[in-house]
């Protein structure tokens, strides 16, 4: 398989258009600010595999069928709605539509560029009557404007003259094709919207909505500057789902067509007509104000200074140096300007998982915007925070205390229609608490952990505490729980769980120590306190001292073991082809779990321990899931496979520039771009916040020669510079900081770096997947 | 509260029409004979609860939805039909209609007679406008013409003489009261049956209808024989719908009108219309040859043999004799002429459980029909054997050898819409094989045996094999399944399933040794018999050595204990005010399971742990399903608490005469019907057939002064006689036959009854219920 994007430091670029990986490049070129998203569909609309505009939060509410009802049972889903498709320019050339699949194309570019945060096209085509045009096009979200969107549009004749029509559209309620068969894929909405408002002036359009059964009010709003030989004319129209511009012109060869469209958009679920009009109409007037080449500056300097943060640098692997800067953008463009709403699994890139946020955000994509993107780590634990009243609502429904957070959800209510691998995955509060942790040690945010992380905290570590139990001889239990690994269900103490809650309480106890006016406020007094540390102290870790490991979960290991051998390389993923109760009841891993455990608590395990428990779960783990890879990588560098590690940084990194689940057309994987970073810096450089002290054990595979990265610790901004035989920790901005480098602890200090030798690594036997299922190496 | 229905040895009898209970009345007094049922609903159709006409096998396909979906869900469900309704008589006094709810019901009277085998009915009615009549019908639904029922109608004026009408109809796609769960389920069962033929005599009417769906055509037909005053009139009509035969007649005071209605049923998923017609017709042809009086007479004959081999009597509880007759009376209705359909839950007496078949008839209802009317229990068996098919492409599905039976259906296909209590509760297989082994020491039929015995013994013997696997100590565990016990599941070696796993696998080896023709056919060899005998002896009891008891399934006594002192009395049935994951995770038991196992598999447990195990799981079990309390009287009396078995007795037998569930109107609780047969011959008689042997541990609670029952033995008819003191084993017919009692052997034969002392019971200390949960008293 030839590549289909360039490989280029700071560009995804494609020079042929693959009619077949519409979808894929869809999501890969999407732009997006975390507020506003738009799929990378062609500007003249079709051909499309999923047209998509995403607004974070807009969602519309879908009855949950159950075969068999239960107590408890979400009955009503949340599914991201495909809001005014704001992107369209639609071409005629001499009357011919403009549509690559007819004529001839005769060349064809598109390029995101990961420092101007925008997608170039530029294309050649000959209509069938033979008239060819030059077509180049720039897209933005503006991250600096948060409503606003933009496309500069330009049109050539090729040699000959041509009469060309532009219409700028707004497409309200576009029909969709159905969704496939796959569950995870999304539910279909059609035309959730119901036009309230609409209206035009000379250049200018704005269209509201209200989404049907959630009663949110959509705004989209364009506005035009156009560019044209004299004789251009122009025409608006307007209706219910249909804003249009129409520009005409005769252009002679050598004249061009140039119109900016600026696009702004607004939405309230309490805010009324007039106002959330006005909102989009005002920043439509501060979009036309910056004007175009305003948009482009600001959207450069806002990512030269988030890559002056947070690059990461590599010699020696240029696909990955690519891949790895393609998902900091990615996550940049998920989190940047959330401000109180969710990251989504897929970021606002597609509709898979109907637009859901899950635990990946807190486990995957915070780890990386917290040293990356402080600012952004905290809109999110906001969000979370935001969610508090309805996760206390659903702790009091399934008769627990505290707050238990959703399996999956947009506005905060569980939306999971299958509770042992939803519900009963209630790690997601310990991951939710793990990254308040981790964000406090990173910044020493006081604001954010008053306002906020206490309370997450203290209300987590609630939940863990009505929900486990002391057996007869002290140990702190917790039954019937789902850990990471959705190939085992229901199952009592599952180590991940319970080391992360163990974690949880700990962290509970100390900030109410910290802050004893907020623990009283919250209702904690000395005994709740004390109930969480004998808890902590307490919580049962199952071992399965004839094997030498940690069982995933109690009696684990004495499952059966899959039959790969008998096990087809198209019945993977497994859950597509074998039944729960199969999975469930043998040994065979979905993604890292007790893996997970060792990386996010490995302060909890010995080395030997890392070594073996690996080894023993290398063997059994399929990575059906995207959420694995990245993990594996880091586990795999720290026992000493750092091959082994760069293999499966490969598989993380690469997942949507290669298509490797075939479903990005649904979306990007957000955590599986975010375990790019992750593989590079907590798996070849080592780094590790457990403490709150960053720890680091960097050693690279033999085909890097460096690798460079740079992280914010509380207000610093340290950047560490990995080569083969040694390590470089710098301070290039804030006070001195303590470092560990492999267990030995160093000061760094602006203008005085420390270089230290790296040791050299362990080396256990190889270990083995299941047939099959070996990461793909990066010889 | 007084009671509904007045206490008679041979009859169920009501004097009182009490709206509020009319579900309640339609069910109890619903006829059936296995292949028809009629609910107890008034001949004039109205008021009703919910009208209910059934044909054992007649269903209709409805959508299965999932929020998520996933492999092997089932998609499509089966819901019994109500089919045509042939019961209604409706009647005009004076043009008035005849409807209890207006006017005055000046005598009422229902009798539903367990000797004749009919349902009568007395009324006396003065209409608004001040005219009286007396009533009088008496409905049968013949055990010897499987495919007629039958109402005899007489109408008379009480004082002054009055115009009457009599519309004999048939009624299809009646309209029925919505069911409580999702409308969109409930839309696809409105007007199931789409009518074919239709079509008239002169006192008789044909309808014919196809259901949409499943395709399955049913012919209901009507013929009549009217005796009233000269210048009597007599009318007929039909379409698709309805068939009308209406009768006029002008009666003076004295004189009467008697209309005998004659009804037959038949239904075929692929014979022709014509074919079916005609069959219908011939039935009703036969039955008006036999008349009213002949149906009455053989109806009667059939319930004296019945009767004859199967009674039970008791001194002492005149209720209980009541009860156990009537429950007695609902399995024979269920099952004398299923002839190769299922026996359901609710038998043919109403919608409950969408009609569907579970385990709940091979545990509970074939135990007493192997013993009271063998016949029966083998045609459910060869019903069983006819879903083979099925049961196997199940297995297949789920990766499975052998036959994977449903947890519930109709037609043989799994219908659960919710796993981890459906597909997981593998035992049903085993409980089949239990069922295979009890009708063969039963009745040495070595026909069945050999037609569908062995076979069903040996496929679910294949399940059992690859449902399990060793441990690295050689156990043999089974994994990942649910018990009886609906509050835990997906839980590893249950011990109720292993125990009943290894009977199966024992008996499946021994069936082949037996018949080894049979199993080179099905393709058994040596090996695979070794394998079945080496996984039987070696499959894992788990048994927690601290507590002395076994924990329901493994890790069961390291789950938390269930708060029952913050757990209000409105909150029972558990399962409708808490989550199923914090059901599962907590030591609450729902049903017997464990104490399950102490029945069936008494052989593998000592007095001693009986006696722990109970005590254990009392204190567990809130007795949330109709299945727990017969097994719980059967233990209780077992290891000594006889009292407390007389309370669980009573629980069971008085189920729906009681209503103690408040869901009776959806149908007779066939199962515990059943358990009050269980718990008066298994418990108080101490009945066991663990080996072939029939056993008996007779022990009297004080109140009774004498329990006798009846048995067929290998073409024997056993009688026992408990006393307080002693019993007396007695041969009626048949060769002589050895018995235990007490552990003591004898050997009884034709007039050479033998009598033996009972030997003083254990008196453990008393056990203890979950507060709120203890039976009630039979003081």
């Amino acid at each position: 398989m030839s590549r289909r994007f360039a490989v280029d430091p700071w560009a995804v670029r494609e020079t042929r258009l693959d009619f077949d990986a519409l979808g894929q490049t869809e999501s890969v070129f999407a732009l997006a600010n975390g507020h506003i998203g738009l799929r990378g569909n062609l500007d003249e609309g079709d051909p499309h595999a999923l047209p998509g505009t995403y607004l974070n939060g807009v969602h519309e509410l879908r009855p949950l069928p159950h075969a068999e009802a239960g107590y408890g049972y979400p009955e009503s889903g949340q599914t991201v709605v495909n809001v005014t498709n704001g992107k369209i320019l639609r071409l005629l050339v001499d009357d011919e539509p403009f549509d690559v699949r007819y004529g001839h194309l005769r060349a064809h570019e598109r390029e995101l560029d990961l420092r101007a945060g925008v997608l170039r096209r530029a294309v050649e085509w000959v209509s069938p009557a033979g008239q060819g045009v030059r077509v180049a096009s720039v897209r933005l979200v503006s991250f600096v404007q948060r409503g606003v969107a933009a496309v500069r549009h330009i049109v050539e004749p090729l040699e000959e003259g041509a009469r060309v029509v532009v219409q700028s559209e707004l497409v309200a309620n576009e029909p969709l094709p159905p969704p496939n068969r796959d569950p995870r894929a999304a539910a279909a909405l059609r035309a959730p919207l119901e036009g309230e408002s609409w209206g035009h002036g000379e250049t200018s359009v704005l269209l509201s909505h209200v989404t049907h059964a959630s009663g949110l009010r959509v705004t989209a709003g364009m506005d035009h500057v156009v560019a044209g030989p004299p004789g251009t004319g122009l025409g608006a129209e307007s209706s219910a789902d249909l804003g249009r511009i129409t520009v005409t012109a005769d252009l002679r060869a050598g004249q061009r067509l140039e119109v900016v469209k600026f696009l702004a958009y607004g939405w309230s679920a309490a805010r009324s007509l007039p106002a959330v009009r006005g909102q989009v109409a005002a920043a439509l007037a501060e979009a036309r104000h910056t004007g175009w080449d305003g948009l482009v500056a600001s959207q450069a300097d806002y990512l030269e200074e988030f890559w002056a943060g947070a690059d990461v640098e590599l010699e020696g692997d240029a696909e990955i140096q690519q891949a790895v800067r393609f998902g900091l953008f990615h996550v940049l463009q998920a989190g940047a300007r959330a401000e109180g709403r969710a990251i989504p699994a897929k970021g606002l890139t597609g509709p898979g998982y109907d637009g859901h946020a899950f635990w990946d955000t807190e486990s995957f994509v915070l780890p990386v915007l917290t040293y990356a993107r402080p600012s952004a780590a905290r809109d999110a634990l906001q969000w979370r925070h935001a969610t508090l009243p309805a996760a206390r609502t659903r702790a009091r429904q399934l008769g627990l205390a505290g707050a238990a957070f959703p399996w999956r959800t947009i506005a905060g209510e569980e939306c999971s229609g299958y509770w042992p691998a939803g519900t009963a995955a209630f790690h997601v509060g310990a991951d939710v608490a793990d990254a308040v942790e981790r964000y406090r040690y990173a910044t020493d945010d006081e604001q954010f952990e008053r306002e906020c992380g206490v309370e997450l905290l203290v209300e987590t570590a609630r939940l863990w505490r009505s929900l486990g139990h002391y057996d007869p001889h002290g140990g702190f239990r917790i039954d019937g729980v789902t850990g990471p690994d959705e190939y085992s269900a229901i199952a009592d103490d599952n180590v991940y769980t319970n080391l992360m809650a163990q974690r949880n309480l700990r962290a509970a106890a100390a900030a109410v120590d910290r802050h004893p006016d907020l623990g009283t406020d919250l209702g904690v007094d000395d005994g709740e306190i004390a109930r969480w540390r004998e808890a902590a102290e307490a919580v049962a870790i199952p071992y399965d001292e004839e094997l030498g490991v940690h069982p995933e979960a109690e009696d684990f290991t004495q499952h059966e073991e899959w039959n790969f051998a008998t096990t087809r390389p198209d019945q993977y993923p497994l859950l597509l082809h074998f039944p729960y109760f199969d999975l469930y009841r043998k040994q065979v891993v979905k993604q890292a779990d007790l893996v997970l455990a060792l990386h996010l608590r490995g302060d909890a395990f010995s080395a030997e321990e890392k070594a073996r428990n690996f080894a023993y779960y290398e063997a059994r783990t399929v990575r059906d899931s995207s959420l694995s890879a990245c993990t594996q990588a880091v586990i795999a560098a720290e026992v000493g496979h750092v091959e082994l590690a760069y293999d499966y940084l490969g598989v993380a990194a690469l997942m949507d520039l290669h298509d490797l689940e075939h479903n990005t057309r649904d979306g990007v994987h957000m955590a599986s771009l975010a375990g790019g970073w992750i593989g590079l810096v907590a798996g070849f450089g080592g780094m590790r916040d457990h403490d709150g002290r960053p720890s680091f054990c960097p050693r690279l595979p033999s085909a890097l020669t460096r690798l460079s990265f740079r992280m914010g610790v509380r207000g610093r901004r340290l950047r560490v510079d990995v080569l083969p035989d040694s390590a470089t920790y710098r301070l290039e901005a804030g006070a001195p900081l303590s470092v560990t480098h492999h267990g030995d602890h160093a000061r760094v200090a602006a203008g005085r770096p420390v270089t230290r030798a790296i040791p050299s690594a362990p080396e256990p036997p190889a270990p083995v997947q299941p047939p099959g299922r070996e990461p793909p190496r990066r010889a």
